[in-house]
């Protein structure tokens, strides 16, 4: 007898980190540099305790808390996300309506839902390469094609969108092409950043297509880590502020790596008929978020609780960064190229060209043996069969590690690549 | 241009319910029977706060609550689940295994999850007429077809389960049935509970057709009231307790109804490879459930106070279900069918079959001009085609409402049903 899986369950492939994580629970000496997961030492939990104490020793404020709530969301909640976009970027406001905002599970939730509500099987996202790898778990689970981009320090490589939107055009795919993926702040996985210029810029290109798409070409600007900037000064402001922002872009943003991740309350921004189709969706994945997270957050952002935490652990990934920065000029070889970033919870590293890190290759495994883990970043690229997998760089994360694991870790790292990399 | 929207995306109805809500929200005076809310009065405020409290105020046990946890659930979490679904089913244990169960955002993204690994676009699932709303509105947006099943007060019309079956064997159609959804406990909308014997015919029946379908029948058995009987005696055990039961059933289960629908924890229970499939599913729309309300439900568990919890909302459930009881047999017509339920949230009322309490019906109106409000059972049957939406019926909710809110709202509708049925 056949299976009765459908075309989507039978495809869903096993996500390539879940390998690593078992890897790293089976070995408990080993230091994973892998793990996106945020430090356990700054998690809030006295903020947590006090905040949830008051809004539960009232039934006025506490049973709310435990009732359903509506589908996009409490509105208090979307009314304090939009002027926290508003602060954050630097006053602007007419993007941030609480009336096209849904708070979701986590942005992931938002992130699937937005692709159930926007693409068929067979259509093209475009997505950086490198790129978020959940991200092009969900493309593949739902039969959906990536395209990469070039990925510079600065943001996307606009030359080679356009090379990669003008080939789309004369094969006629373009009209499949749905939406172009940026993972804007301190990128997973690179770290890199992307200019307002920048932004600007893929969405005049973006707008140039439209035309042949036959359809609005949206950009999806996920913004995860943006408030995880090392310096005073703010990450530069979303697309959403730029003319037309309100129109093409869709903004995924969370609560979730900030504040904390076992909260997991993410929100989206879209303009309609996308804000519709995904509230829609939303009531039929769960018709809302826990209220008792929501409200939690919603009393973190009111009482400024939110943004003290935010300015702490900023400062701590801040002084994390150095050491991992510090150890990477230590041990590894010169001509390892690193991207150092502005913020968020990963270092890049490109080996040369010829030498692989990918998860089959010797150095990945010369680094098990030598009990450090990361993430191959050939796992961040999608297979777009218009370009080889690079193999050759690494994702060092120094969000969930200690300033001494780091350290560790990246002296056996580069123990390693010295037998590798001349 | 035309809009960029999928098919699923475009295809989506706006929930029937929405109306409804709406339609509450902007009327205040008026009582609502159709809410399907549970108590606020009875929201465990006092518990969670100390639960909380405790889990936050030891870094110890804080941080794991509010950091990243798999995507599965907590183990500890999912063996709870097991020795409490153990304990409700009368001891039977092989059924209920922790590595075969899934934590979830309430029991509604695990339906959804379930139909994304089981069901394309033109496949067939087999509903009880009526069934939960929500859960036709999945259908619907996935393009998947319902067809209902008559049920009586004691849980499928079996004799017509086999004509279905055999009319869609017939056809060929059997090919695209993958499942029956069985709302097994105190159904929503009617009241109903599946008897065991029913339980087990209907297995059988599936098994019967399993060779002509090509694959797997599953029952997908949602058991979301399960816990809130008003006798001291439990519901019948699960269909997960009967021979074959592991291989077939799927089991939907949740903390959210029976602790508090603010805290949004569901499980369910799959035989592979759907639960492989699901699991996966679940790491792309947000790789594991908020670990903070894991926690707190495990504690819950753990120390007992779930079990009290749930003693006492029983009580108050089946206090207000008299409540209504009496209002409904001193106000409404002799001819209106009443089926009275034995736990869950609702009355299902049968009017003469010429009168139509359907949303656009002039009982409708005249409720709502009376300031009550129900919902029209109409609302519970799939369009299947094979049968004209029964619209002489209504669900009574005797959740949300006060005692003294369901005496009045049950004697305004009686009122508004005398003018329409002698």
């Amino acid at each position: 007898m056949k299976t009765a899986l459908s075309v989507l369950g039978r495809r869903t492939a096993a996500p390539p980190i879940s390998w690593l994580m078992k890897t790293a629970l089976a070995r408990p000496q080993l230091i994973s540099l892998a793990a996106g997961f945020t430090d356990n030492a700054t998690l809030p939990t006295a903020i947590s305790r006090r905040l949830l104490d008051q809004i539960l020793r009232s039934p006025r404020t506490g049973r709310p808390a435990l009732q359903y709530g509506t589908t996009a969301g409490e509105r208090h909640l979307r009314e304090l996300t939009a002027a926290h976009l508003q602060k954050l970027d630097g006053g602007h406001d007419r993007a941030h309506a609480p009336e096209r905002t849904i708070i979701t599970g986590g942005s992931q939730q938002f992130l699937y839902m937005t692709l159930e509500a926007l693409c068929d099987e067979g259509d093209i996202v475009l997505v950086e390469d490198p790129t978020y790898f959940v991200f092009l778990s969900i493309l593949q689970s739902r039969g959906i094609q990536a395209r990469g981009v070039k990925l510079e320090r600065d943001g996307l490589d606009l030359a080679h969108l356009e090379t990669v939107l003008e080939r789309l055009k004369k094969t006629g795919a373009i009209r499949r092409v749905k939406a172009l993926y940026l993972v804007t702040y301190f990128q997973n996985p690179t770290g890199a950043t992307t200019t307002l210029a920048k932004k600007r810029a893929v969405l005049q290109l973006l707008k140039r297509y439209e035309r042949a798409a036959g359809h609005p070409l949206y950009l999806l600007e996920d913004a995860a880590y943006r408030e995880l900037a090392f310096g005073r000064d703010a990450a530069p402001p979303t697309a959403l502020t730029l003319p037309g922002g309100r129109d093409c872009v869709i903004y995924a943003g969370t609560y979730s790596k900030p504040f904390a991740t076992g909260v997991r309350v993410g929100f989206g921004i879209l303009p309609e008929p996308l804000y519709t189709a995904v509230l829609r969706i939303k009531g039929n994945h769960d018709f809302g978020t826990a209220n008792l997270l929501q409200h939690l957050l919603a009393r973190a952002l009111a009482t400024g609780a939110y943004d003290r935490h935010v300015a702490g652990i900023r400062k701590n990934y801040a002084r994390k960064a150095r050491v991992m920065q510090r150890a990477l000029a230590e041990h590894f070889p010169a001509n390892v190229e690193i991207w150092e970033p502005g913020g968020g919870l990963y270092f890049w590293a490109r080996l040369p060209k010829a030498i692989s890190a990918g998860m089959k290759s010797k150095v990945f495994q010369a680094a098990l043996e030598n009990d450090v883990l990361y993430v191959p970043g050939e796992l961040c690229y999608a297979e777009d069969g218009w370009r080889r997998r690079p193999a050759n760089e690494m994702r060092l994360s120094f969000g969930h590690a200690s300033a001494a694991n780091i350290r560790a870790g990246i002296a056996r790292l580069g123990q390693v690549l010295k037998q590798f990399v001349r």
